[in-house]
Formats: structure tokens, sequence, C-alpha cells
């Protein structure tokens, strides 16, 4: 039996306490300070306030400034926090950290550490640690698609372990695989946690396109009822192609981007997920207080990304290192959130606006 | 100006006459004989009796014995009729091919010429043409999500046109460019067509899912309310990883599984397309035969690629050609379609019961 300690008392984090839980393990829950109310409720009654249930009757649940006690002794640190919670997470856990403990990483996101180039979560978190702690510890992290509350009602969910190291992988499918979480594994880091991360603006993007059109419908309905979806369609394929190039020029794996990490991930933040909801509210026409507001408490992560690497994609563009005309839609994202466009007519038209054939990323380059 | 003729009055390719007609081509329209209703609606008042439209009024129509009349001098022959009518259509257009003619198909399968291995249906087409014909003609195909009602509507749709000879597609790229239909081109003739024919056996399969799972929330529902999109996500992604697995086989490119053909086409036909409709009614539990008298008039063509490859997978397997694990939801289909099997909780079980890390394909292998 392994000791299982998850950093984050979100939708995700928490979630994962059931196929652990489900599996054997002890299992430990740390909310953030903003995760209060959230550890409160576990505490009198065992429910968690958002996921809207009962979370396994076995989990311990402590307050921030109870960390120390929480990581004492885990194999697995899990984090659970979003995207914005990186640094507190990783000051917080600095000082407790152990030799040979796993920290596994279902946080999204990217950021560029000098401006000029693109990093992933776990060695932004990693560069970040203390030097004498940071090659002491296992890193790993989870890809595909996996929306917390269907985990947490324990639907058939499948998803990806990957690390550097594949001993690390193996020993964490073993703690979490239960009849309805089945675990693929993987060594490719940098392609997992690009397709995880960039399937977030890839999504906030489908949900835009749709979003136009149904403002255009609505303002002109079409005389035989036809419906909107080949232009998200086509949307969510430009994303998954720019998602390859930047796996592909990263050093990733195709493998990684046409399976569930890539392929996955983004199908189902376009069904279900809060990043194309905010896209298409966004796409209607609202602006983006207004949409902000229509979704209290939620975090888009998909905004963060595209701000985080925009500018370290413009630099590495300048260094030619990007093809100029490799990443459109990335691009558009970027200037359509920093510069507050309206999007409308012009996003419609994305398509007949792009160089013809703009590049596909091939192995062989 | 071009002359442009379609064969098969069905939805797809009475769409394509708009942006044909859009872009100032001479376009015929022939009906096979299962569209004569259809012709003599088009005749009586312009409209199309599916696409519950007007189609461009320059646009000629011609009933199936007029194929002839119809062929003679046109530059492009696009052949529109669905995977059953492509004996039909061979024959009936064999006699009046002129040399340097573009054979154009939207029609979307997979057939086993000899039984152990798989055709390409521009492959099909050819191999059943005459020997003194079939060199004469230029063989070119589309691929990417294009919902017919869509493209009729003039809703911006983005298609890759693909040919082995580079010149051809760009000849047919100036003939159907407009500002709502985006065409880019490829050479990869294998990995498009595999793509679009095999987008319809995973997208029922996606379908099967979906109703399995709402199946079962009907009988049981979840207490917090949870959505059922993980698994769906997860077959989506199993699709995709085999269709690149036969496009690598075939010696296809991965460009075409990560683009529009591939990921493109697959997501537009769980959103809006016959195959995922099917597919859900026979997870919900309907029979064979109820499901295709709720969908009346509609062919799943899905279910005819899987049918048609499925002895030729498995004789390629047998043969070593093809690895045993790499495609089990492809052959989890096959059984499913061929044995009658019921669908419930096995298939909902997919994940757990595959063997641990199912192979996909590599280019470097």
């Amino acid at each position: 039996m392994a000791i299982i300690t998850v950093v984050g008392a979100g939708v995700m984090g928490t979630a994962l306490t059931f196929p652990a839980t489900d599996n054997g393990q002890t299992v430990r829950l740390v909310g953030t300070h903003l995760d209060r109310h959230i550890i409160e409720s576990i505490r009198a009654d065992g429910t968690h306030p958002k996921l809207e249930r009962q979370i396994p009757d076995t989990v311990t649940a402590y307050f921030h400034d109870e960390v120390g006690k929480a990581i004492a002794g885990a194999d697995v640190i899990l984090i659970g926090v979003n995207s914005q919670g990186v640094g507190w997470v990783t000051e917080a856990i600095a000082p407790h950290l152990e030799p040979g403990q796993i920290i596994h990483m279902v946080t999204k996101g990217l950021e560029s550490l000098d401006g000029e180039s693109i990093s992933i979560l776990p060695d932004v978190l990693r560069a970040n640690l203390p030097e004498h702690v940071r090659d002491r510890v296992h890193y790993s992290a989870i890809g595909g698609p996996s929306i917390a509350g269907e985990l947490a009602a324990r639907r058939p969910t499948s998803v990806v372990f990957v690390s550097r190291e594949e001993e690390i992988v193996e020993r964490l499918r073993e703690m979490f695989l239960t009849d309805y979480y089945t675990i693929f594994t993987s060594t490719d880091m940098i392609g997992v946690e690009l397709c995880v991360a960039l399937k977030n603006p890839y999504a906030f993007a489908v949900g835009l396109a749709q979003g136009v059109l149904e403002a255009a419908e609505a303002h002109q309905p079409d005389e035989a009822g036809a419906g909107m979806y080949n232009y998200a369609a086509a949307i969510f394929a430009q994303g998954l192609a720019e998602t390859a190039y930047l796996v592909g020029m990263m050093g990733g794996g195709m493998e990684t981007v046409f399976s569930l990490p890539g392929a996955g991930d983004l199908y189902v933040t376009t069904q279900g997920g809060r990043n194309s909801r905010f896209g298409r509210l966004i796409g209607m026409g609202l602006s983006y207080s207004d949409a902000v507001e229509e979704m209290p408490g939620e975090t888009v992560e998909g905004v963060d990304a595209i701000i985080a690497i925009g500018p370290a994609i413009n630099t590495m563009i300048e260094q030619g290192k990007i093809d100029a005309n490799a990443l459109p839609l990335l691009r558009r994202l970027y200037t359509l959130l920093t510069k507050h466009e309206e999007v409308g007519f012009d996003f419609d038209r994305f398509f007949s606006q792009l160089p013809f054939n703009p590049p596909l990323y091939k192995q062989s380059e």
C-alpha cells in the first residue's frame, strides 16, 4: 500500500482520490489557501462542494498549512492545483520533499522561462525547486481525456501516465489502475505535456468558431436548418496540426498527438470543457469580462497558456526556429486575447485568409 | 471556365455544385437510378428534396440514362454516389470516358480486392475500368470535414483535395475555391482515402460509446449529474490511433492523420454525422434492424467499410503484416456487427480488456 498525497483539492485532484483509494492506497488530500471551504466541507460531512458528492471516506483532508505533515512519508505527491497555482505549490512542497518521492502532475499549462523557448510544467516546477532537492525526486504527469466529474462518478476513463523514467510510470500505474480507470504509459514527457496544455487554447478556439456561427445563425437562420460543425471541425484539425508541429519541433512523438493525450484530450475538452464554453461565449459576441462573469469561479487555463507562450513563439519565429506560417491559429488567438479584438466576421474567414497550405510537421523533416 | 459533371445527386454530390457554380464553372448533375425523384424535383422547381433548398440555377440536371451526354466534353467527373454505388458508377461512366478527364471522388469507402489487402476507392474504381481507359484519365479525391447541408448553406468549410499528381489537384483547387470553401492540397492519396473511409466506422464507435453510457445513465442517473464524455473521447483517440497505424502501414503520412482528413473529418462525423447517430442507437440497446428503421433512407457507410475490410484485416494479421494488438477497436466492431452481439457492458469495459499499451504506429518503425 502506497501513500499518495494530493496537493490541491479542486475537482481534478479530488477526483483522482477515487481510483487511488479504490486501488487500496492511503490517500491524503491537501487544500490550497483557496480551498479552505472545501477542506472544511470534507471534514464536516465528507462532501466536496464542487464535485457535489461524497469523497471516499478513507481520504484524510488537510488544510494548506498542514502540507508538511501531509507530505511526510508519502510515495507520491500528486500536484492537482490549476496552472496559476504552480508557483505556490512549488514553494509549499519544497521544504518538505524527501528523496525518492514522485511528483506526479495533473496540472496543465506551459510557460516560458527565458522568453525565447517553451517549457512544460514539470520542468518549470523542477527548475524552481532548490538545487539540492530537484534531482532527488522523480517527475511524472497525467494526460488524456478526463473530465473530473466523470472520473469521480467512476465512469470509464482512459489516460496516459508519463515520465522520462519508465519504471516510475509502471509503479504509478499499479497504484491507480482500476476497472474504470485505464492507464497507458509513455516516456514522451514533452509530447504529452505539450498536448495536454495546448488542448485548452485549441478547445477555446473550437468553442469560438461554434459561437461565431451560432451568433450568425441567430441573426439569419438557414432556410434548411443546416448545422455548423464543418468550421469547428476545421479549427479542431488545425489545432491538432499545430500541436503536432510544436511537439515535433520540441522532440516529442507524433504517436502522442494522434492518441489519448492529443486527439482524445482535445476532443473531450471541446465536448464538456470550460475552455470551449468560454470560447463559445466570446465567439457569440460577449466581451471578455462579460464572458468571465458568465462562468463564476472557473479558471480558463487555455487563455493563460496562450498569453504565457505567445511572446516566446513570436521570438522563436524571429529567430527562425519556428516557421512563420506554421502556427496561424495560436498566433491569431494571442492577438485576439491581448488586443481585445472583436471576433466576428474576421474569425469566420480564418481559413480563407491563411497562406495556401500552411506547413504541416513531417517526421522526415 | 471548366465543365464539371457530378455523378450522383445525393446531398454531398449536389452540395459540391454550390462552390463549383459560385466559382464560375459549368456544372452538370447526373442522378443515379435511385435519384429519379431528385432529378424530377430539380427539373420542376430547382429544389433538392433532401437538401431542402434550391440548387444553383445554372446547374443542368440529367437522369441516369443520360450519363453519356453529361460526361461528353467534361473536364471533371465528380463521383458523388455513396460507397454502395461505386460498382454502378464505374460501369456507367466507363464507355463514355475521354482521355484527360479527371475522376474526382467524394465517395468514401474501402474494399479488399483480393481478400488479403485493403484498397482505397479510387484504386478500386481504376482497377474496374477497362484497360484501355484506366491510364488515360486522372484520379483525385476529397477529404476533410464537410457536412453536405452546411456546404450547401455556404457555411465555412475546409477540405483537402488529393491526387498522386500534384498538377491535377492544383487545377481542381482553382475550379472549386470560394471564400467559404477553403481547399488545401495533398499528394498523400493513401493517407487521405484511408482517413476519410475509416472515420465512418470510428465515428460509429464513438456513437456506440455515447449510447452505452446514456443507456446506463437512464437506468441509474449519477447523483452529481456527471456527463459521459471521457469514454467517447477515449474511443475517438483509439480510432485516430488505429487510423494512424493503418495509414503508416500502407505508406501514408502522419500529417494526413492529425489534420483535416483524419482528425477533422472524424470530429465532424461524431458531431453531426449519421454513423455516430446510428452507433448511438445501437449502443442504447436497439437491435440492428430497429436502428435501421429509426434512420429511414440513410446509408451507414461505416458499417459497410468494417464488413468490407474485416476479413482482410484478419488475414493480414495471420500473415504477420499487421500486429494482432494494433487494431483492437476495428476488430471489436467487426465482431459486433457480423455476430450481432449485444453491446452493453462488454463494450463499456473495452479499454480495461485491452492488452496493456496497445502498439501505436511510430514513423521510425
